[in-house]
């Protein structure tokens, strides 16, 4: 058997299976062999049904095993900042959710101690790696559409969350938009130095009340010159949808969503076609297996994650902008540091 | 044979030469009478090519002549504001090729004039007429979609008009934009309160040199809260890109491209298709002839035209407001009169 | 003005006013100069709408204008024989609708007459003039997917015939099928040696008490020892289904249906998009208009028809087999001569 | 934990691999606890990677334990008809690869002995399991495109397989059409009664001089009178081309193939999309996961699999009959016992 990293999980949620099962079934150089989790009860089902070795209430018993050499925080984000610098004191490589933190001196302390110690970081930008935004970025890159001039993203969620979540989400632009943020970077290959926002509450008043809006517009000026216009809608009735399009002088590049069949059906008044997948889960189902391949891959070989510290920064960045943008109805520029 | 409605044609230009083939082949309703332009040989050649009575250069001879009910003003912009006051002033309707003008003093004598004579008045937003972007008003309007809350409208040329065009059109608003505009308007059938425009010279420099842009993104803020974004572009390189959506909370409509033909090749790479028709002639073909039939109902019928004067003065109130914005990079509201 | 051809039409009824419009308002080249119709007030009506000089009962008169070059047969398929004939030996070039005669010896004096006469005949295959199995034909032939090796061609009308019609048609092979039959030689540029059929009364049991049947699927085989595979329904209840696929060894060539708009509904539970065009006059409007231009072409320039005598011939072969395939199970060789 | 079945694998190459894969990882209710190889070696690699237990050269071994309660049977073809009979004798359940044999007998004796112990056998149809040709399935099932009346299946390989497995396949009809031979009848839930085939060596001549066919067109006449027409071809250079339609009185239902991304190229000359997943484990990744739970399934629940012992039969029925029609040139009647 080739040579394993092994891993500990930390928070055995919803995201934190997901990572687990295709770490262990799908990745062969991972070995994952600790889950900590405050519900202590979710750990150990999942340590049961994974036959993971070790498992811990406190994350903390998790840093002190010497042989595991990664961490994977999928905690609540406001755990994030503090698990990275921890992990990092102690030499361990992490991967962790997105945002880092909500709040950028953190970010800042958690990226330092990871220079510091010399750590690989990689952030949970999973979207960088489903086969279609990944084709496209390689057609962008190589060169296949000329220089991009134009940049579109629809990015819709098909319910919004619930309450309790919004209060603590940090808002649209920092909980969801942060991806559709971190996808205009990635598929342009470069950065953005002001943006506009406008957005509204259309779907639920009571995500209003919450002082959050679940409707935006966010218009883009990229260092290039190129301009981009992301939309974001918290329910989209007909399920998942996530489409974006490059533009450039030579042509253009434009993906579609995901439906579960290919079965159209012809009736009398009209073709009927599936919509879009329904959930995250489904639709990035590839996306997820592939960033962990390409963690552990990056781990194996000694290189840096595509998806570093600093694209974790600059979207919250880009985020806190997009706050103050709707706040002010002007541009504003995008802090570099 | 039923009623018809007597027409003279006021410019034997591109446009003119469409509307007149339109109403003398497939409007039973109109009857083509007279037709003038300042270059009587190409009043002269239309006239021999659909056997147009009265040719004249000069266009005042055609108000003169008292079985002409209705006149089409396909002449150069800046002369369409003139034109209309002085056929209305003379009883007659008016079909007018948008802009009524670029100076909003000059559309309000028109429309005041217009008002006075009790006349109808039909502006060439011939994009209203299409089959597809009428389907859509068609289901927004009926409920379909809900209440809509998004609108996306990408309108792309297949190529770049020339320098000494660009440097009388008004600008990219004014000229090009101001199609989306209207058909943000009427998709939505509301106004829009603000809107916020951001643009590049990123095609041609020499469009630059001119003062003016040549890709563009804008944002709209509608009367019900809900936003729209609208991208321009002056260069699709694989053809004429006239796409909308609507989005609700029932729902949204998409409107995709025409192509020339069906045909898909699948070779050992990749699957072929169609790009869009090329040219606005061709993408908007039905919808020229709709919109002249639309306008000899509107008379035969005593009805106002749906493409009317005040849709004709707000688009141009829009182009103005996305003006002032890309100069200030703030949001401006488009004034209501 | 340029050189035209004058034009009787004989058949004022559907298709004869389809073409008529076509020629009057499009086709330059040509001058309609004369109708007839054994319902005179049909000629009368068409005459006085296009302004058509002559209008007879008795096409026998249109024959013996010295004026007219080219006689168009849009009359009931029992007459075209013997009207090719007759406008043969008075030197007038021919366009006739399709079949030339659903008996062989006719269709062989019709074809003697106009060799001996050496004049012109087109048959109205309009389909081969359609844009998109143009552009497929134009693809195979060269070389785009290599050898040819398998053909699949759907074609299904939205609505049966009435009764009267199905018992006067030939049948669904020489009516129906024999449109594919051409598409199938035209698309492979080879005859077809043999084919085998089967078929059933599945729709409507009357049209079976008519001896008929409206389902259909058949078999060919090629010169080359491509396959091919046709089905033809009578009813599809979504629309005129026209599809065709070309599959060679190095791809294929797939034809999907023309749809009215455009748009695409997305509601929660599935994504509508347009079922094809109603009627097969919608359908092939460019087709027929096409055709009209090619004919034209050929008689000013003096070239042979593409859609001759022998491709009428030929499909009435094909359908003579298929009939005799469906009486005995088997495969059936296809006459050559 | 809940129940689990415990299963016994004959074969550990490709396809049983993939089998033990998904039993080992995403079907709880099964527990692999043997495999067995004539290749050792195989056999132990498997065991090492997956854990499993019981590891032998003679599948005879997996008998003799009394915990194993079911046989997944992926050897060559010519073994298992054999391996049924010893497994249902020793009162296991039994997975079978297709086809159970190649000889009607063989397969009678495996029915029988499995019909007289009583125990479950699932044959490895797995189309059946795939999401949109279930779906398709259901749709007819439901009654919503009406009666059934004409049924199109394209199924082509993405190249030939090697001519040393040509030789011992059993010929197109047996190893590659038998699949959509099960499908026909999946689909429409009836029998065919005749069917009648042509057939040609057109890709590559070494598949010709082993007496075999590489292009296949097959009619198909079902017991309710619905007609149907099967393409097969054994390379299509695009990749693993798979579609079905059933059409019906009421509509039809159309499914297309899977593709590996959703990116669309718009280049000057034409839109580029992916063309189809190049290989059938991709391609129908999920039914091989999805027929592994049906089999557990009905293990668990003590329910007749729906791809069992007649399917597995009358598939090789009418392989026989296309082989015997192909070289009678008519139809043949399918026997139905």
């Amino acid at each position: 058997m080739v040579k394993q990293v092994n891993i500990g999980l930390i928070g055995a949620g919803r995201i934190g299976r997901i990572h687990a099962r295709n770490l262990k079934f799908q990745v062969p150089g991972a070995k994952l062999v600790a889950v900590a989790d405050v519900v202590i009860a979710s750990a150990k089902k999942l340590a049961e049904e994974l036959e993971i070795p070790i498992c811990e209430q406190d994350y903390h018993r998790l840093l002190e095993h010497k042989e595991i050499e990664a961490i994977l925080i999928c905690s609540s984000t406001d755990t994030h900042a503090q698990m990275i610098v921890e992990s990092a004191k102690v030499g361990k490589h992490v991967f962790c959710e997105k945002p880092i933190a909500l709040e950028i001196d953190k970010i800042d302390q958690a990226l330092a101690a990871v220079a510091k110690a010399g750590v690989k970081l990689q952030v949970g930008f999973n979207r960088r790696f489903d086969p279609s935004f990944k084709k496209a970025r390689e057609l962008v890159e190589s060169g296949r559409i000329g220089t991009p001039q134009l940049l579109r993203i629809s990015s819709r969620d098909p319910q919004p969350p619930p309450l309790d979540y919004v209060k603590v989400s940090g808002g649209l632009f920092l909980d969801m938009m942060i991806h559709d943020f971190d996808m205009a970077r990635y598929l342009l290959g470069e950065e953005v130095t002001e943006l506009m926002a406008a957005g509204n509450c259309l779907i639920d008043p009571s995500i209003g009340k919450c002082g959050d809006i679940d409707t935006a517009v966010v218009i883009l000026k990229f260092e290039s010159g190129a301009l981009g216009a992301i939309d974001n809608s918290r329910q989209a009735i007909y399920g998942y949808d996530q489409r974006i399009e490059v533009f450039g002088s030579k042509g253009s590049v434009v993906v579609g969503n995901k439906t579960p069949t290919e079965v159209m059906v012809h009736s009398a008044d009209s073709i009927h076609s599936d919509t879009p997948l329904f959930f995250f889960l489904e639709r990035y189902q590839e996306a997820y297996l592939a960033e962990m391949h390409h963690f552990v891959n990056c781990l194996l070989e000694g290189k840096e994650p595509s998806a570093g510290g600093w694209d974790g920064k600059i979207s919250v960045l880009m985020g806190l902008a997009a706050q103050e943008s709707l706040a002010k109805a002007t541009f504003i520029k995008v802090k570099k540091s």
